[in-house]
């Protein structure tokens, strides 16, 4: 037999090209402010003098993930009072999730900070997670994600562009406050990221990760950060459902499952922006295994069973979201 | 930085021509008729000669809402027997619901009566409303749909094509009886435009209604005109929800969220035919306010604070579309 | 006027080739290995060596509906600890499950043994049940779904390609084995066509069956052949939900909805593993009418009224699944 397929992994950045282009053609009904830098960089002002949208931050979710998962706006009966659920699912969860989606790559400049997120990272692939993942793309074009509410400098916009190896024109950066439409979808749609995330704080090996589902409601956004960082937050700790399909030892995927749900963290409990003034604001402070699901399954495919721990609490996403 | 995105508000009309393409490329697997008018406009039958489906319900839905909304046909549990909900979402409630997918255009010649809906109402721009919502449409095509059981008079279609600005082999007539599987897709999809439309009755100012999700149940149709009529209403009325996310002054969110529920009317209580009954068949002896989902969330945008009246009634369902 | 509208059923297959190529196209990012037989025929492996994925095999599950339907993975809220349905549905039930899903073409060549699925049926269209449907395809290209766990022989590649009238290097053939996550998607999203082959069995006229949704829950992927088998086929016996409308005489509809669910079956009650040891093994001495739907309804068109039968049983799920 002649092998037709590549054995190599796919490019995110290669993959999200023509999302990205579908997001900037549909600009104006999104209502996407979309300006050019100075250099040249295209950006997408997705909810800062923008209005964006819920529709705007599933597309973009979609972007964060490399074009390797779906966000669905799904209604559903979960909770009695917030009716929709953000689904996502991707067939290679640890490229999607944590060289893409994962909110990883530290820009600073001034008193500008964000965390950077999608494709972009692993063209730059600085981060240590990268040693670790195995995966450097390459590609003629770069987008990546700022979960800000104010604009780049352009020497920072020109660093991203240098750091991901493409010229200025050929960079993307979409801009999402955590207070907007666009920025509670995008943020929730992290709620598979934060179970991977979670699973390799914990040491599992993520190569036997094979596939994996995904939900949580979605909260009303914010105008306040805080708040809306809260309920975003909330969303997956107390409303988030996991599901892992996982290769290797029963045993372990049994361990994962125990250790995975927000439930096992000593900050458990009460409602994000609670255990944050608890901590008087210092996010650091906090317990870092608190970001995670509240509900877990995991499937051994090896022998097939599955192992399901934590529960939704339906009283904390009431309080937090309303 | 230059100014990439475009300021004026996006052409329902030029959005949609895609979606009709795709909606005649489909015809003979979704089992419509598509046939031409003398004077050469397409006529698609969604449910007279043609058998229609459920497919092309959503289709043509999507095709009402301007290429602006999603329409999804989603498995849920919100109600015990009726399995399948009609989901609808659009990043711009106003102009898909309001301008493009209201029933508002009265088009009548001889005894032929039917309320054009759609695209097409937004190029003609003659209702009332348009003056309210500023905005007109320009496009060289035409699509309106008629919720009717027989072919519309040649001299009405040419009428229409005039009204839209286009030759007559430039418009496309979408027919879809209240009767067929996909009048009654296409009605039930319009439980978010029902919401939008009681919002402008209660003098809600419509710009500020910024984002909309809605769902409802999927009654199962009947070949009786006011049977088919009642459970495409009480779908809405007794199973509809609806989310919007609105600027402006909390309480006037909360105001808006206490004043949509079908359950301020007079008339809630009983299923649609019941209440037509009792009125001895006169629509317009009906309270118009009436006409709302069950239930209805405000997220105030500007505190994030949400509010949530009315509720679902499984019984009148239940009673409604056995 | 003049009929733009062909009235010939639609081809399958040709509808299918773009859903194939994508496949294709995508293969590297939903892991299936691609290659080519001695004779040219393309081998797409969706979990034998290759690992494949639950996208992968929604993707499959649509090519198998012959590109007449729709299957999507929903959150839903239906059973507690099962968190994910597959929602199929397709807007011509008969040609998309029965012309071409149903696994009905016996292809046995030494020790090997599969009943191939999909279009490709259409075009070889020996099996009887096409004489009833009155439906033959043609096309340019074929595809077939094998629900096995090792290649086919060459020579049963070659027949194939011979049977469907088509070149081999015009042959697309898709392995799906039961126990891998895009065979488990794959089979599940038959829930709908089980229905029809029992309606079929119950002698209802298949005509009369205008349009169909159904879903269940997606069982997690055993490594055991018999448990795999009987997780799929217990999330449509206990976990399946359908929904048909149908024309012609109220109480024929009426009897259908009794007859369907599986609970009228004599084997009904115990996990589908258990019944296949309880009869040593013996697949062939199980009721056939076993196989179907745990509820159903059926919404006769010809007066609107709907008939709903059998249950969902969530401890059967819960012991199969775990």
């Amino acid at each position: 037999m002649d092998d037709l397929s590549r054995p190599t992994r796919p490019s995110v950045s290669t993959l999200t090209e023509p999302l990205v282009e579908n997001l900037i053609a549909r600009a104006p009904q999104l209502r996407l402010a979309v300006t050019r830098s100075a250099a040249g960089a295209r950006i997408v002002d997705a909810g800062i003098t923008a209005r964006g949208g819920i529709e705007a931050g599933r597309l973009i979710a979609e972007i964060c993930l490399g074009g390797l998962g779906a966000v669905d706006i799904v209604p559903a009966a979960r909770f009695k009072r917030w009716g929709t659920l953000i689904g996502v699912r991707t067939a290679d969860p640890v490229t999607a999730c944590l060289a893409s989606q994962y909110a990883g790559w530290s820009l600073a400049e001034g008193e500008f900070f964000a965390l950077g997120s999608g494709p972009g990272r692993a063209l730059h692939a600085k981060e240590e997670l990268f040693g670790e993942l195995g995966y450097r793309d390459q590609a003629s074009s770069a987008v990546l994600v700022l979960e800000v509410d104010r604009f780049p400098p352009e020497v920072l916009v020109e660093r991203i562009a240098a750091g991901c190896g493409v010229a200025p024109d050929r960079l993307t950066l979409i801009l999402t406050p955590t207070m907007s439409l666009a920025g509670t979808v995008q943020v929730v749609a992290r709620v598979l990221e934060v179970a991977l995330h979670k699973a390799h704080a914990l040491h599992f090996p993520l190569e036997r990760i094979v596939d994996g589902l995904a939900s949580a409601p979605l909260p009303p956004p914010a105008p306040d950060f805080i708040t809306a960082m809260g309920r975003t937050n909330d969303a997956s700790l107390y409303g988030g459902d996991v599901h892992l399909f996982v290769e290797g030892p029963e045993e372990e995927a049994a361990a994962l499952a125990a250790g995975l749900p927000s439930s096992t963290s000593r900050d458990y409990g009460r409602a994000f922006g609670e255990i944050f003034t608890a901590y008087n604001g210092d996010f650091y402070a906090m317990d870092p295994m608190l970001f995670s699901p509240a509900r877990v399954t995991v499937t051994a495919l090896s022998t097939g069973r599955s192992f399901t721990h934590g529960a939704f609490d339906e009283a904390v996403i009431d309080r937090s979201f309303a």
